[in-house]
């Protein structure tokens, strides 16, 4: 449902608990607050002490646990998933997290990132007698792992992730420990939590929030992390990047409460509408946001320039999947969906729109055709990133590049195309002020898909089928 | 899952249409926007030219419909309710539309409010003869209609009309005519639209925007309308008194993207900010107001008092009614649910919390302490309307007396109560000034929840046991 | 699914107690033991000594009941139904027990049967102000009941059922008493039981094996049954007439495990094969019947003939409402559905076909090929029943008379239309003296639809269109 | 819902076909006359000669298909299988067909049979770093087949069966071929079948009437089938034994209309019948059998005896998953659940009841009681097989010999025990004379569940936890 407005999706959120009697339903809890990270499927696997136990299937985390048991998903320790859902492979199968069931040795996985070299190495393995059923590239760790039906430990999963390239962040459950890795450059989001004496690692804070944690701090890229009943254990398996958190993260996949590398993302987004408000000023009436992700952005434009800020587009909060989608005919009359101008806001007014971004353009144009219709007299279209202008290789699902309208058009284009009175991004400067702290040495952002600099240098585009 | 969050609840939405080849369809999409009025049960009767049909069932508008076949709802002519759901009567059979089958004449009913003697209506009915099969109100009118096998038209509707005594927005669908009816006083909303040469009647506005109608103008108090392939009619059937339009439609109740009685709510609620503002200002850091129906007064109150707005507690999407509430166990260990404050913002903050209303205290003392527990230095509680004290009778469901805060304990007991730093509400003078663009003879606002005003004479409380 | 084997449908089952804890869920297995009555839906009211409360739905009884909460349920006295499905009323509204809600004295209905007047009767209430919310004519009954508002007595009920002609049985629960009545003619089943200190009342004696309770006796024809805590009580409210059972729930619609007016189903089919083993002998190598209702006179087809009983034909358990229908294409390759044919045991053989009725003899012509597919030599047709050649007016749904293969065809017309290489029916009297133990002035049995003499005088075609 | 009858149940069912523009519908079809086989689960792997694609889920292959679309699973060759249900395994994961991934070649197995030496092949592969995903035996030999990255042909697929020991009959299928194996004692069944141009292969000769294809010849012990667009074609993998057919497949397990290994199943139970009245003869009044798999011998038993064969015991045929089991206290009251006495039939009858096995006898008890209660006089139990007092290794899900009653106790005991007047077993030759046309050298049953001779050497019963 969230094609309708926006084609950059995420591509899937980790959480994990060691030491919770109701380790199960926390982790439920949890993964019900990183529930926009992925709305495929959801699943959970715990340790009982005695076994790995899994429950998981396609759909929302609700949909998928409405007729869970917890009482037979007892135990200690957990590890959760939630999924994106990519065109085609929507299948049980890769629903995470992965179980793998040894006679002597279970095993757990839960993935969010994206292996760029998975293609070449899955190959290799089949080569060797590697046998997957899934098309995720999160199996390939687990083959890598299990080589020769070694042990696993600290040194054979860093052994392991050495052979990985690409953007990740990885619980691993065994029977007697939890692992927590993130690839060297730290591209995707890790972060530790306390729970009374229990440890908690997830993709974003806000899971924390959900169950009364506490932040403990961020996992470094490069860092192997190791829970049980001893403790907290650290070791790096790699030298150290620069961390290069995506920036989109940021700018439209986070929930605004969770706080990434240390930054709170609606403070960032509300810092990106200041700076883009310095940056592109505008006389107008009215400054108006897209829900849900532009309205923090908004208001921050709103508060720089002085113009009030309006509720002047509305979301439909009970679409869902079960919406009928409205015929071509409907649609042209007028029948809306998910979004819904506020006519008595916009109506004579100059608007500025502020926007997270533009992908391909047809629904920023659609929007902005809604606000014309309900009476805007201008439409001045602001966005709070810079062009989106590359693919992804690091786990988001984004059009291709001759999709993508900032590849192929310049601001003018744009501006005429989706029909509004003018338009202008955010700068690349502006982007970085809004969300670093402070640049250093070891803290940055990639911004690839905006300005092309990929952090983590083999890229083969062709290769990248599975992802996770 | 509403009552989470308050403890007020509309009663139920209704739309017509006349005159559109997918009519069915058309209300489903208007039944949707009006999704928030009633989430028990929603229906559609269609009248296909020589029967009506209905599809109607228990659930959200998206499930109730999800197996619809329209191609077996085809007709020119529909009209549609959403239905509010009371403890303890949630049941089929009183899912509206209502549908009686007649040899000669069937005909259906939807009706949004309250029948103050509807419990003396249906007792004269019943002794001499009358079969009710719903424990709803609505089902009086009909049988009121239909007394000694008599027509169905302007005249029988208004004599009819005029033995009932409470709040009503009613549509009558016959096979030959759609009637629209509203109280003498006005209380619930009730609006006229065009689409094309089709006519649309809906309980609010954001309907008309859905399916892409104009707004054409109020029903107003104590008029009958009658739609046909002639076009528009209108009657009246008493005596108009000044229009009292229910103030919690603006308050809490509606969609901030609708107009009731031509006033935008978005608008009057920022404005209600706005004046809270000025009547109740504070020293404080940041202005935050409760999601969803509390973010307009709290921009209001932000723009008015120069304080930054921000995003203090996050909604979470995904909660629903397959939710599993955590155990009291673990709601105590910090599992939240609905809501869920930025720790990232509030941490060391003086706040000023906006919202619309406290009913129980229950809910406000919950976030109050929410807030703290995220770090708050201080939380003011600003409620953008007066103090709610007395039960409604006119459709809204509210606690009794005993249970509402404001009707045992002045405002000093209810800060301590609820673990407010402070605490204020908004005047009478400065809601009717939000919400009235003029004070006039014709119209005004039913403030009776606040002030005890009721409009309409007769209340015998024990009385009331049934409303739609 | 039974239209593919038979065009003869049965309408409805009712089952009823008084005086048991457990009375909704002695209603749910007795109801279940009557399922074959009626698929479309099921129904049950209790009465928990304060009100009526209902649960019923579209589907099985286990569909209906699957999410049913039985301690919501709680009462002594219960009464339920099963439903057919006919094409087009397949609404909720229509599953019965129907139950009307009145402020001093609830009431609901259970009824299997055909009210003959029932359009007549209809009109003349509506005209007098009565509304109607189901298309089933057991409504006509609560309303003539409640004419001016008068209690609900023996003398109440007699008077009202004294207007209706037709078949019928009812059950009718008061807030007070239990009614059971049945029509002057006796044509449909209905039984009197004992669970303990507890009455049943059923439309088949296997609801009480179900539930472990005696036979009583039969409720005679225009007998009043009252049943309360003070025991149970009979009035006539008719002068009776002889008893005239339907044959056909005999020959194909009631369990073989019911005696229905003291008469075995089982034996009576089981006799009605030996007596047609008698009349249309037949020098073959093995009989068979068609399941399930044709396995029993098969049997005593051959104990009659001293031909070996073989099992020729199998049906598919696990066919049910979801099944995916084979497409045309398919079914022509060979594809089946519900009856598959025994290869092993047919092939080469000449085959004795027990069926108990041709209706329009489109599924006899598809059996009969399917054993000549299967390799048989020869396939003789003997049904077990006389041919029907008229419709039935007093509850049960066959074709119209168009479509009776029998009232337009002679016997050797229908053995070449369904390539039987011979075809006999039992006569009138042979299926007398199978069902009769003995002749006498009040046991008779309704062979209206085999010899046209309707019990029942006043017939008007064109008025049948409610049943229930 | 078997387990209320018998502690017998077979374990899986398979399917396939080759060569047929329907082939995922034909399998639907096949899969649906192998649902006796497994209740648990159901799927189809269908080649769309491109990819092969899978639909597979928990539940009958009804639930299971009712939202498949077909025309997403289009191809001309197709596998599926149907799944028996054990306690604690009924995961998705174990459901079949399972699939496997690979980049140049997926492929997917079927399987029905227990390997007896899983555990221990297993166990080595682990060690060599396979990685399991189920805890499916069949699992074990798709790692065989790819150890070391090979390809899989005849050799392969040979030398890999020759290191499984048990009973088996696989489906493989590549995107180039389909295999089909029997074990080299043949234990379980495996017949061919032609549809038009297309080749079929299934458990039951059942599913080939199903879809209109004609039987061609068994699968032999040890005989591998390679099936592809040239034609059919066969080699052995191991030298073939003397085939021991499983004679609970005769008994209990097959459906009465399929011939496996060229015998009629319902003619051999009809002879058991007779040979069973031969060795075990007893003056009654009638002949009753336990529905559904004991009514052939019962009138086996009729025929040779001379004495009537009744319907004496009905079925209820609407018992399913959702029926709410009646509490302990209603069924002591007497509440039936699957089963019911024919009052009328039984009532004062001496009453022989015939059986096809014992496992626990507590079901053998309650039937006893329920035909005592329902008055009959005596009640003599004939068993149309030899005692069972061995577990089965080969994929037969039967008690353990502490909970076998014939195992544990002699004959006069168990008729006590089970409140029969008399009882009477089928001997190990009348067994084999009802089943085997002519012994032969290479024609024989396995009885080892009766008499305890393994036709598999390798037997560790410790290792048995595996079994499809």
């Amino acid at each position: 449902m969230f094609a309708e407005i926006k084609s950059i999706n995420d591509e899937c959120g980790v959480f994990g608990i060691w030491g919770h009697e109701k380790a199960a339903e926390l982790t439920y809890y949890g993964l019900h607050s990183l529930q926009h990270r992925g709305q495929e499927g959801a699943g959970i696997v715990v340790n009982d002490g005695i076994e790995l136990n899994v429950h998981k299937g396609l759909g929302l985390v609700n949909d998928v646990f409405k007729d869970a048991k917890f009482d037979q998903l007892q135990g200690r320790v957990a590890i959760g998933h939630v999924r994106y859902s990519t065109q085609g492979e929507k299948v049980y199968e890769n629903v995470q997290p992965l179980l793998f069931r040894g006679q002597t040795a279970s095993m757990a996985l839960a993935h969010n990132g994206n292996i760029v070299n998975a293609y070449k190495l899955r190959g290799r393995l089949e080569k060797q007698g590697s046998i997957f059923q899934t098309s995720s590239d999160t199996e390939v760790l687990m083959h890598l792992l299990k080589r020769n039906g070694q042990d696993v430990n600290e040194e054979t999963i860093g052994n392991a992730l050495n052979q990985l390239v690409g953007a990740y962040a990885y619980l691993i459950l065994t029977k007697k420990k939890l692992y927590a890795a993130l690839d060297p450059t730290g591209i995707r989001p890790l972060s530790i939590g306390i729970l009374g004496n229990a440890y908690v690692v997830a993709s974003e804070t806000c899971a924390f929030d959900q169950i009364g944690a506490s932040f403990l701090r961020e996992v470094t890229p490069g860092e192997l992390i190791t829970i049980d009943d001893e403790g907290i254990k650290s070791i790096r398996f790699t030298a150290s990047n620069q961390r290069r958190m995506c920036a989109m993260e940021y700018v439209y996949l986070a929930r605004p409460d969770s706080n990434l590398n240390y930054v709170n993302v609606h403070a960032s987004r509300k810092q990106m509408g200041k700076e883009l408000a310095k940056e592109a000023p505008k006389d107008a009436d009215i400054v108006i946001g897209v829900p849900d992700s532009s309205i923090s952005s908004a208001i921050g434009y709103a508060e720089e320039s002085g113009l009030p800020y309006e509720m002047g587009i509305i979301k439909n909060r009970y679409v869902g999947r079960t919406f009928i989608q409205p015929s071509q005919e409907l649609r042209e009359q007028g029948v809306k969906m998910k979004l819904a101008p506020v006519r008595g806001i916009i109506e004579g007014k100059r608007v500025i729109m502020i926007d997270d971004s533009i992908v391909r353009g047809t629904t920023s144009k659609r929007i902005v055709q809604m606000l014309k219709d309900a009476g805007a007299k201008e439409v001045h279209v602001r966005i709070a990133a810079p062009p989106i202008q590359n693919p992804c290789y690091y786990g988001i699902d984004m059009s291709t590049r001759d999709e993508l309208i900032a590849a192929n058009h310049n601001i003018d284009e744009i501006a005429e195309i989706i029909g509004a009175d003018s338009i202008a991004y955010l700068s690349e400067e502006g982007l970085e002020r809004a969300i670093l702290k402070e640049k250093s040495l070891n803290q940055g952002i990639c911004m690839a898909c905006m300005n092309g600099k990929y952090p983590v240098k083999e890229i083969v585009e062709k290769e990248v089928v599975y992802s996770s």
